[in-house]
């Protein structure tokens, strides 16, 4: 592994950028590959003809070389000069035509006549080229030859992760997608932000959930690693997090709920938006979205949201050439990191624990939890040794009997009205006592 | 079966009108066979003397008829000029006396002094003639002869049932009673509106649900049903219906919960009532009512509602000779048929479905409801072949999210803001693709 | 047993207020012995040395004199004059000492200058002397005596209890705790409270649910008892209360939540508070409190709270020596006595019946529940021989409807608005015509 700190980010989004992804095929493994320089990636591929549930794997999509060439015998166009100008998964074409027979084949963005727009189309066999529309304007009449140099390659979809595992089995699911070509916000920032928060986390000093973490092919790449991996998630996935569009200009984090809406990190998040205006919340929603509409499908129904800046769709420069390194901001990308570093600390004390010792109080004095002598002066006393005004003793006994294997600690906390922050050195004094442990997720 | 069409609901009801029915006897069997020749009704008898759950079946009440004979030696009231005339279960007599102790044994309305009142004594026996309180006033003083042709026969309570079969083999319930004399809204009314019911069902293209029909006593009739029947419908009902004063001139329909108040129909007339303020919600409540009592009892608890348009108690008429077809009107009866059928239709939408393909989204381009092209073109669009501002298509999705098999469509129409008839192309779709299926009553 | 009234309360407390008890020993054996005048209370003891849950059995405290003499030879304070003298548990000494060294080992309240502070150190070896705060300020310099007689023993912790049995072995659960030395509204309340309810329940002429009294020292005493017992009130536990601080002046009293918040219980004291508003309520916390910190420790979680009617910590004299006689006052015991009792007669009505005969309607008119004749004349009636408006034939119907096994009636009471005190005659006849039965606790 090279050695990681987030100060790399602009250089290996440098790096990413040019590549010319896809749902599957050379691109996308490169891609995969330059992230496997700085995470234990293990890499995966469902093949090409592989039902999966009920779609079907494509072929892999081989893209060498477009061109769209003028009446003039100019170029219009050339995929060399940026990846967009070709469909996603446009068929080999090789002809002369006419504008008139041209138009169809030719994508723009009227209300953005500089930019060149992005269109993909997987599971039809179809060609074009995208391109500014002040340019498709000014295109005279003629013939003009349309060339896409591509090859459908039987091979299949690839998809990479790595475990950091913690104290428990239970596991946190962080995912981005990687699938997208030359865009910025709504591609690379998702990733960028995964690669950033592995980091972090194989820092911690300790961790009580495991944290898998996870590069896909948006839509059939969540399919193929569900394929392979729902019943483990079924039995130990305790929430998830679809990171996309987190390097966008605004200033705070938007959540999108998952389908059951009060899984762990929905409360977490809900806690957290209590304490900070910054935060918004979107409901899940079927109806557009990321990787959480796979997650969150009713047969699978996983506590899995979406965690984004500046969501797709609510930019100028979505699914277009604007999405650049520019509108992004490596430093919003940091920032994002930060912000879900922060809820993740908050999960890791949010859940669900288990009082050891249920029956009865425990006896707190023994443990330096508790006045050994009851007296006027010792009423303000959390023990012998701390004259606080009780308050860690207080939230000691509250989180003891809340402790009860049901309810979740950040319940606790939005009902005592405090900063689940401020559960953390309790919890840490109960655990280190043996007074308390996790007892599975809250999902 | 004769040929059946609203218009004849006049006509039937006139020879409906003059039979003097009672929960048993001869005036109960010719009126359910009268029903029986435009429905495939199937007779069932619980003889006298069975004990049914805590009540006895009676002997069947047989009456031929009874007079009033003043000092004078002239009728003061026929049983042939008016049914009413005579309590229901009157016992035979044959005595002269005088008005003083006749008095106990007359019946009038005070506030309503022409009007006849409708008296019963089923479980005890006893006797009495109910008047026009103006003519009981102009009583002279002298002997009287009461004289009541009555009779107890061995034999047993009857009621008739039938079902339209459809693709489930849960049930609806539709039932009513048929058990008063010569009254129109309150008995006629609902035995009317069933058997309009039924030819609409009968016609429509496909039903999802089974609908049985029944026609009984009051309640020794739903008695007699449930103690024949109640482990079937412990399995297979999904909701009911008891039809009951759906003649009144009230504008708009009024429904009773059921006990649970939360099952298919209530949530159903629920959503409808948010759209249409004509209707009126009475919560359940044991304390007055029709058969929804018997099978809301807590053994059962089973999710039977009551529909009403003017009921029982609210009008002057209730239980005496002014309930008769001019304040019943047989438009009212049709439009009622109208309204529940509307209110059925929703109920076959309404109910809990199964997603067929519930792990990951069904590959929807594949069955021409996703547009196989990504693009800005393709983003309002439902399908290749469907440009509608994503109308159809976030339905789909929505629709194929709820269906867990637990959730009923008729609580996601309502958290969607919109009308559950907008869901019904979408649930058709999505079945004709095998994609959805209806898995259960939702009770 | 000796013959009880309430009047005996005022001279039973004068017999135990002089007693020096402490969580074990002679002072505590004699307490309880005293009470076993008027309640057949059975003993037990849990040795010393014995591990309960987390808490070590103490060994016991015998205290026979101890005295803080100053430097002129006079006593400061005497064990003899008054047992808060001497710190609780306080080990044996007998030193010479100056006033420097001695000030650690001295209590007193600046605030309440004349009160003796109560001192306790049951589970760290310690000794202390409390005294006035005013007596202190002029302690000379000088060589003080320091003697406390007291000695460590083996032997273990008592408890008594009796059940009075009801026809449910469901029990209601009363204990209050006997282990403060001369205190009266935060010490002698509870047990004479307790007292009272024992002969006013064991005179009720019926009991559906069984009544167990306990007496123990708090915190440790109900470990010890829930250590013997824990399985049996899993299995029969309908409810609780820990009787405290009953006497002092507030008007009404508080009732503190048990920590499920729902048991029977909890909803019949909140259905009293609704129609009396000198009652106040206090949400469970673990953070203080009595015995039901034990009883509702997570593992437990058992449906009892606490009834007080001046709490502790709310009044000058906690814990200390203003917490006499004339400050508790033995009327106020006697009201709290009164409103207790109201209080478990609710209870008695309050829980989960069963409808014997629930399908169906019972045929009510039978049981002269119902009139056997239907007319006009029968519409305000609840039976033959009844014209009420029909109170009581809807109350019967309501109750029937709700006795499914699962509902509270308190529950119903709140739903119709009415005093569940209503619903007494109305669960009495349905019990005596053995249509409704007790079918288990509500918890």
């Amino acid at each position: 592994m090279k050695p990681y700190s987030d100060e790399l980010l602009s250089e290996i989004f440098d790096r990413l950028f040019p590549i010319c992804r896809s749902i599957s095929g050379p691109g996308l493994r490169e891609s995969l590959g330059l992230f496997a320089e700085w995470m234990p990636l293990e890499f995966e591929q469902v093949a090409s003809g592989t039902e999966v549930f009920d779609w079907p794997v494509p072929s892999e999509w081989h893209i060498r070389g477009a061109r769209l060439t003028g009446p003039d015998g100019r170029p219009v166009v050339d995929f060399a000069d940026q990846n967009l100008h070709v469909v996603n998964y446009a068929e080999p074409v090789d002809r002369i035509l006419s504008l008139q027979d041209l138009q169809p084949h030719l994508y723009s963005l009227p209300e953005l006549p500089e930019a060149v727009p992005y269109v993909t189309s997987y599971y039809r066999r179809h060609w074009g080229f995208c391109l500014p529309h002040a340019l498709r304007q000014q295109l005279p009449a003629g013939d003009y030859h349309a060339r896409i140099d591509s090859e459908f390659v039987n091979g299949g979809v690839d998809f990479a992760h790595c475990l950091v595992p913690g104290e428990s089995e239970h596991e946190i699911l962080l995912s981005s997608y990687l699938c997208h070509p030359s865009m910025a916000n709504n591609e690379l920032s998702g990733p960028l932000v995964l690669l950033g928060l592995y980091h972090r986390i194989q820092h911690w000093s300790r961790r009580r959930y495991s944290y898998r973490f996870l590069l896909n092919p948006e839509t059939i790449g969540s399919l193929c690693f569900l394929s392979r991996h729902h019943e483990h998630l079924s039995r130990v996935l305790a929430g998830g997090l679809v990171l996309t569009c987190l390097g966008g200009p605004n200033k705070g984090l938007s959540y999108k709920a998952s389908r059951q809406g009060d899984g762990l990190i929905d409360k977490v998040v809900r806690h957290v938006m209590a304490h900070d205006a910054s935060w918004s919340w979107r409901p899940f929603t079927p109806e557009h979205g990321s990787d959480e509409r796979q997650y969150c499908s009713p047969g699978f129904n996983f506590p899995v949201g979406n965690i984004a800046r500046t969501p797709y769709g609510h930019y100028p420069g979505y699914h277009n050439s604007l999405d650049d390194k520019q509108f992004m901001d490596i430093a919003h990308v940091q920032d994002s990191i930060d912000r879900i570093e922060y809820v993740l600390r908050l999960v890791e004390i949010g859940g669900v624990f288990a009082n050891t010792k249920p029956y009865g109080e425990p006896h707190l004095s023994k443990y330096d939890l508790y006045p050994t002598e009851n007296s006027h002066q010792t009423r303000s006393m959390s023990a012998d040794t701390l004259d606080d005004g009780r308050l860690r003793l207080n939230l000691v006994l509250q989180v003891l009997s809340q402790c009860d294997g049901t309810r979740c600690l950040v319940e606790l906390a939005d009902d005592l009205g405090i900063n689940l922050e401020q559960l953390s050195p309790v919890v840490e004094t109960l655990e280190r006592n043996r007074l308390q442990a996790m007892s599975s997720s809250c999902r």
